[in-house]
């Protein structure tokens, strides 16, 4: 997953036009031979590198560019070719956090065709991503503090993939008919908790029972089978006789929780 | 309730040794007479009050200890009376909103005999907390950030008693036999992204649909009836049967969520 952000960067935000129109050499390190351009994406891929390590270990407020620039290995002067201030690599971040996770979750569970299936795999996705990247989880959630409207934006975007696969698994009869947007934020403050207490505090993906517990209580959440009360939906026509029932999306992408990789230039883009 | 924590004030942390020992008179623009340690504790509660909001409007780190003994109508020196630094007075401001949050849930659980209708009751009573209170929800998220070890507590600290409380349940065959600490985080977390998406971002409960859709999914993930293919937990027998039974907690306390308003010291204590 990491490798697949890696090989074809985050578009920019803000930061992008400072690159692009001032692209500048400045000195470098690299051994082969490297036009102006490449050689400043790698520069600009080290500085965020670094000001991820710096936010995650001092806080944002407490990190400083020559910190940054210092662990990047470029002078403190280079810094300002790419981003205009602290605030503005911290953006960056948050917005390549934001891809890099719905893009890996998009990926594990495109070819699932059942929602229930796709619930475990998801949550088992996102706890191995906040394993792997440890650093991102807590620059994003100082996101609240640095820019509330950014932060905001992500727990949106993140929803709205999840929203448009809910949406679908009603329409197919897999999901019960529920608020599909609560029943999103739900679920992701659920993983959320759990990645919390187990992946984040203590380093490592929670025991098998927490994952079966979690989803369990999920899959019985939403099985209309769950509802003894009331008639079982069968999958296919479940969209006649519910209330609220969604817009029926196209079958074609199951399960497809995120948007495509598209370039993304962040909520005020 | 705020008016219970109002009245029995909130035993102190750290902060509270020094106003014990030293206890001085300062200036005060009380009207009454009272004694010095009375005085004293009206003002310990103006300087929580004024960094209260001083923090939620500027966070932490941009927050000053002069800006909050202005706005609590104090001299700057008074407040090393009561705290040794900016940081113990937002400490001691977590603490209380753990205490005040965990006396709420219990004061609205503790009538309730049916863990089902608890975890409705919970659910609003939280919400309305958040509503009422968003300046210590801003807080108590900052902490993170300035002390991740009280951050840690505070979560420790709510999720005891709702273990406690999940436990009693599957004794009684009100909830089927799930990882009593998974299944607490995972409703912790969906309760507080509900309120951060609703009550926090838009300052207003949720709209019906929204709790009810929670409310649904959370009483069909733990309903031992929505298990078709296991046998049904019988109220008060289903600790036999069960694998992984808990300990058969008194039924004295039912929906007992959170400890009693028992003096705390913290984390450190």
């Amino acid at each position: 997953m990491i490798q697949a952000s890696v090989s074809q960067p985050v578009a920019a935000g803000e930061g992008a036009h400072v690159l692009q129109s001032q692209n500048r050499a400045e000195p470098s390190s690299q051994r082969r031979p490297a036009g102006a351009r490449e050689r400043g994406e790698l520069t600009r891929d080290r500085l965020l590198e670094a000001a991820e390590e710096v936010f995650a270990e001092q806080g944002f407020f407490r990190a400083s560019i020559a910190e940054i620039t210092r662990r990047a290995g470029v002078a403190q002067g280079t810094f300002y070719l790419y981003f205009p201030a602290k605030e503005e690599i911290f953006r960056e971040l948050v917005r390549k956090m934001s891809h890099d996770l719905r893009r890996t979750l998009q990926e594990a569970v495109a070819p699932i065709i059942d929602r229930r299936d796709a619930e475990r795999v998801g949550l088992e996705t996102f706890l191995k991503f906040v394993l792997e990247r440890r650093n991102l989880y807590t620059v994003m959630r100082e996101c609240e503090f640095v820019d509330p409207e950014l932060h905001r934006w992500y727990y949106r975007r993140l929803a709205e993939g999840y929203v448009r696969g809910l949406r679908q698994a009603m329409a197919r009869g897999q999901v019960r008919q529920l608020d599909p947007e609560a029943l999103a934020y739900f679920l992701m403050g659920a993983a959320q908790m759990i990645g919390m207490r187990w992946t984040f505090w203590e380093n490592t993906l929670p025991p098998r029972e927490v994952i079966e517990t979690v989803v369990s209580v999920i899959l019985h959440g939403i099985d209309p089978a769950g509802l003894p009360r009331e008639p079982r939906a069968t999958p296919g026509t479940s969209e006649g006789h519910s209330p609220g029932a969604p817009d029926a999306d196209p079958p074609a992408a199951p399960g497809a929780d995120a948007p495509g990789p598209e370039p993304e230039a962040g909520p005020r883009a």
